[in-house]
């Protein structure tokens, strides 16, 4: 690393900070307006932050490098961290008894987009503290799209390389392209977002729920403005909405901002979408059957029940409608596994994702061909493309290095103390960015109040290293990164 | 397939099913000696088996076919198949309370070395029956060292074939090496299960216990004559002999193999011994020291419990001197992950193994080593070699196939109605072959006879697929396999 690499990355992390303070002014507004006092709090760290974050910029100015893989991981790393200690100081200073490890976890678990809480008593707490939590979360999903559409291909990182093609398409000015595309892309999200709100409104949530939910469900966040998550609103026309708008943004953005650049529908035939959208029909039907035969529910309702619940842990969203691990063993072990998996490419979803599972099938299966016909020529197919061996080679690295960081976090865990369910969901829960776990400590009606800093601080870490495809904060720990 | 593949593999199993009848004298003989009516089960039992093998092998014999891969995958699960088979008949017989599915499960528990169980009140039983599954066990280690040193590099499975190596050495005359190799790994096998027996005996079993507990120790299979398996001997010198077969056991044959037949040890810096001995002796001392600390025993007493059952569960043995799940938290996630683990290429164990470990942590490592510098080219190194491509692609191969089979397994176990820790580690002792669960049904302290025919037949089929390397089973069962 040389100095003008650390100055570059160092004041684009301040104009991000900029950005970051004014939307401090947000909670600030909201915090006045239902006259909480609060509203210092946020005001005067949007001055600080703000006035810190200028002149650092302004300190770091100068000529950019030319943007090299290098930078890009530092940078990715520099900025994700930036926003959760940042993030983290108006939850410290508001709300008092908190330890810095737990406002620390709560912004990770916002800008992660996951979800997790160590807050109770939400639906007492003020409501800019409530909005700040959203709001980074909404802002962390930004952050997840633009760096799995533009920077993680780049950095060659799990395999995302391979969706380069998705972007690059026909024209040949790249940088123009990809400003085209932001603007874009974030007209998409900030439409989908207002969409999302108006529709919770009209459909019985309160002006402030419907914007605090809607911001973290587009997000696939899983913040919500109640102890008891969707169960606070018994209301089977906002589950179904809210079920909608997670489906939605676990798929690829890609595909809507081709949409809407250039009119464009066909690669809605992408084989992930088909794959997730397969695996979540089937695991809501499959769960429906199960609770409505085991007569907890008639079928309609455990249909709506289930899709509400499978969709929230396959976008890795996080909400609850009610605690579905009392509907029995079946749908624990079955939510388990969900946990892992995640949605598409290019989304706030988080997980393994679709597209990994697709490729490491297809190469199971090439691979058993290849046992049968060991001198034939086949290649890995995704949909109706050929599936080049780095990219192969990404895949199962992100699929070992997953698992083998579940193992290892789960050990540690269980070193502080816990039981296995706990230990092995909390860690998945982490990775997957999902939010809730399984057992009475952290399953959907527990959180993460009890746990106490030293854990904390490890689930912060896995959730960072589980949002950044793990490699990219893996390499900038390689000393090899840091030579020459 | 052809009708040549099919006779000549018919042929070979009809062989291996007159050496099975062959053995089954040998619990006749105990029956009768200790008195037991069931002598005449297991006579009769040898007569007809031997019987309807010699007619079949008559029948089938001819002018082998050259052999080639296909007949190779027909033949290993036709082998497999044949003996749990063969060998649950005379359990079915001499057991009038079990069902067949228990009868087959005990059968493949035994012939796959697994060491799970469904008979409870051991300690009563007749003493053919204890023979004759500690007997099929014995069996099915040298089956499963002939199919890791000789077979599966062949069929190019798993990755195995890069230890071709450690055998093809520097001799020209291949078969005149596999037979020696054969010799002399036979002759290691019995030596060292004469010597355990000597040295349990010595430390105190009866002549009966230390041979069913030798036959079961060499082939890390598990099985006891006791229903508190080693518990019931309370006995630290037993505890370290065990625990010092079991690790030897796990070691790669092909190693003292070349220590018999050439007198060479270089071997031994194989680096996949060095990791097994590294993460055998860290796990040991990690769980010693947690329960001295937690002041549940002295720390010698602890570092003797802790080694046995580490060792046990390594070597995928599945012996317990007590119910360490008692142990706490800690103890039991540890046990879960170790499950996972296995011991090295070409013993007797199960598992993921150490070898494959070593290579996807290199592949990993490298593949971070290139995000960095992308154009520098490195090779995956295992030891002073590299690593083809192909072997990486079948170490991911069988990784991604082990987890996901976990997966599904998981899933339908859930299905038939078991909490999460029954229904994760029934599936993963099975497919790793290591014996006990954990949770209160499967748990050291408990059993598999609770479970009903539908989850026996389904772990019968994920032990097989675990203990031959999963891909040899899924060939066949692709209609590709078949066709042409």
């Amino acid at each position: 690393m040389n100095a003008t690499l650390l100055r570059s990355a160092f004041y684009i992390a301040a104009i991000c900070g900029i950005y970051l303070a004014a939307a401090m002014f947000v909670p600030a507004m909201a915090d006045l307006y239902y006259a909480n006092d609060d509203w210092q709090v946020f005001a005067i760290c949007g001055f600080m932050v703000g006035g810190t974050s200028l002149v650092t910029a302004v300190a770091m100015r100068g000529n950019p490098p030319p943007f090299s893989r290098r930078l890009g991981f530092f940078l990715v790393n520099l900025l994700w961290i930036t926003f959760a200690l940042v993030g983290s100081i108006p939850i410290y200073l508001a709300r008092e008894d908190l330890t810095f490890a737990q406002a620390l976890f709560e912004a990770v678990s916002a800008i992660t987009t996951t979800g997790s809480t160590v807050l109770t008593g939400l639906d007492d707490s003020a409501p800019g503290l409530l909005l700040w939590r959203s709001l980074l979360q909404w802002m962390g999903g930004i952050g997840i799209v633009a760096l799995g559409l533009f920077i993680l291909p780049f950095l060659r990182i799990g395999g995302m390389a391979f969706f380069k093609m998705e972007s690059s398409d026909t024209s040949d000015k790249p940088f123009a392209r990809m400003a085209s595309f932001t603007r874009a892309f974030l007209a998409i999200y900030v439409g989908i977002t207002i969409a999302c709100a108006v529709a919770y409104d009209l459909a019985g949530m309160s002006h402030f729920d419907a914007v605090n939910h809607a911001l973290t469900t587009v997000a696939t966040g899983g913040f919500s403005t109640h102890d008891a998550s969707f169960g606070y609103f018994d209301s089977p026309a906002l589950l179904l909405i809210s079920s909608f708008f997670m489906m939605l943004c676990s798929l690829p953005f890609s595909i809507l901002i081709l949409f809407v650049v250039r009119g464009r529908l066909d690669t809605l035939r992408d084989p992930q979408i088909m794959l997730f959208l397969s695996y979540l029909a089937m695991a809501t039907f499959v769960l429906a059957l199960y609770i409505s035969l085991d007569g907890q529910m008639d079928f309609v309702n455990a249909l709506i029940q289930s899709y509400f619940n499978v969709s929230s842990i396959l976008s890795t969203t996080g909400y609850a409608s009610t605690d579905y691990t009392q509907w029995g063993a079946f749908a624990i072990v079955l939510v388990f596994f969900l946990m892992f998996m995640g949605g598409c490419s290019g989304s706030t979803a988080g997980g393994i994702k679709a597209y990994r599972f697709l490729i490491l099938y297809n190469m199971l299966s090439t691979g058993m061909k290849k046992l049968i016909y060991p001198n034939a020529v086949y290649s890995i197919r995704y949909g109706r493309l050929s599936v080049d061996s780095e990219t192969q080679r990404a895949v199962s690295m992100f699929f070992s290095a997953f698992i083998l960081l579940w193992a290892f976090g789960s050990i540690a865990m269980a070193a502080f103390g816990y039981d296995l369910i706990t230990a092995i969901s909390s860690v998945l829960t982490a990775l997957s960015n999902v939010g809730p776990g399984l057992g009475d400590i952290i399953g959907p009606a527990g959180n993460f109040a009890t746990f106490a800093d030293p854990e904390l601080y490890l689930l912060s870490v896995l959730m960072l290293l589980g949002r950044l495809e793990i490699l990219t904060v893996a390499v900038i720990l390689m000393p090899m990164y840091w030579r020459g």
